[in-house]
């Protein structure tokens, strides 16, 4: 039996998403607890990999298992196994031809920015930090030259692995919420949608979008990073502290959670991260 | 010249606010950074003890300075030597006559349950957890039932070094926030607003709100448990995790920022912790 699961975590504590021989990182931590549950071996596969520092709102990953369990009992029991800050949402049973990374046909991330003169501490390691005023008319106009099917190079990790730098980008929205009286303060949510993401992608538009807030590069400018298909024309890769995998999206075919289907009014979160 | 300081934490990593050996503390990590800013010693006053793993949106502290800086010099060059978690967020110098604890005029705390059928992840050590559904009228009808003067014993800590019981609750808030779609999952935040605090005060009377929110006792049950004045009756100390002090609040006379005057428009935080 195949079974997907669906798995919130706070990455501060982790070296990213992909077991390393050090232990310390989400998949360790996942497989390990796993494999107390089930009393053998558990590998998994993720629908997409997270750098060290990055949150996780709805990872998916999927196993094959001769274990009868109900889908809760693997919830509640493998939790019992996670560290506090890791835990699976959901468990469902798939059919055997549903694949966590290629049966996804779309992605969503959200970057979390805090702009205030003073730099955060209750929300340490979980937003991002602009000490400067932001504008968000300014980085929506950048933010749209994205939009679309692109070559992504100038903005793609050189360890990246993926095939291919064509990514089609089908929403980025940017809103500012939580404005303090004086209006100095506030947090500002970026959300990406793309059907895929190279290997530091957002974190390296995310680093042109603040540049483009603050006024020191025009909105587009971004086009001609975009054009130049080169990582040195961007701005250096922006702080991993704000940034949040929302989750992956598939056909209602597959019959998971309402939050992991394409077209489904679930929300992948529930509440501000 | 006496300077107010406005302090934020997130209090996961500390043994509470007030100073001990250990030197693990958030008053012990304040005094160490605002010494290596001044080159001397500085022994501070706060608002309101928090304990082990509560959180600050707003502290507020005093000390007497014979040095001359302007007040964000003070904000900036002493959060240079404060851990990632904690960071000053204003600095005011005051008349010689104010004083932190005595002149506030009222606290607010702020609680953030999680309800949900999966226990806190990403959250962890920042929100209280609620496994089962709770009823916001019961809780309501519950909590009205504490406003005014009362004797609040029964819901002080045998530590407490309150001169007085006698407290006078001006207000408590319970909102339901980022409802799932399938209404299983939700934020309950709850806005406690008081002349002053016990000990343990406000985690007593959670304890109790989330038993009447159960349906394990009816509202009226917390009118018996008040008029009890012994601490036998109430439930048990709810969990530190969710808990913050948003702050004091003090005459507009001392010239404090909005968010820590009376009757100011200013938010005590700016967004959802």
């Amino acid at each position: 039996m195949r079974l997907a699961l669906g798995v919130r975590y706070n990455g501060q504590a982790y070296q990213g998403w992909q077991s390393q021989l050090s232990g310390q990182t989400v998949q360790d931590k996942l497989e390990a607890a796993l494999g107390r549950f089930a009393d053998r071996p558990i590998s998994t596969l993720c629908a997409g990999r997270t750098d060290a520092g990055v949150h996780g709102l709805m990872q998916v990953v999927h196993f094959d298992t001769d274990i009868e369990r109900t889908p809760f009992s693997w919830v509640r029991g493998t939790n019992r196994y996670l560290p506090d800050d890791i835990a699976i949402q959901w468990a469902q049973p798939v059919p055997g031809a549903f694949h966590c990374r290629a049966s996804a046909v779309a992605r969503r991330y959200l970057y979390v920015l805090s702009q205030s003169p003073v730099r955060p501490s209750l929300d340490a390691g979980r937003v991002g930090w602009s000490m400067r005023s932001l504008d968000g008319a300014a980085m929506r106009s950048a933010a749209a030259q994205l939009i679309g099917e692109h070559d992504f190079s100038s903005f793609r990790a050189s360890a990246c692995q993926a095939r291919s730098p064509v990514k089609t980008m089908r929403r980025i929205t940017v809103t500012q919420k939580d404005v303090s009286p004086d209006g100095e303060r506030c947090q500002w949510h970026f959300e990406f949608e793309a059907d895929a993401f190279l290997h530091h992608m957002i974190r390296n538009i995310m680093g042109c979008l603040v540049r483009i807030g603050h006024g020191d590069e025009r909105p587009e400018w971004i086009a001609e990073v975009l054009a130049a298909r080169s990582r040195k024309v961007a701005a250096p890769t922006f702080s991993p502290a704000g940034l949040y995998f929302v989750g992956p999206l598939y056909d209602a075919a597959w019959g998971l959670p309402a939050e992991a289907t394409l077209g489904a009014s679930g929300a992948a979160y529930d509440g501000p991260p």
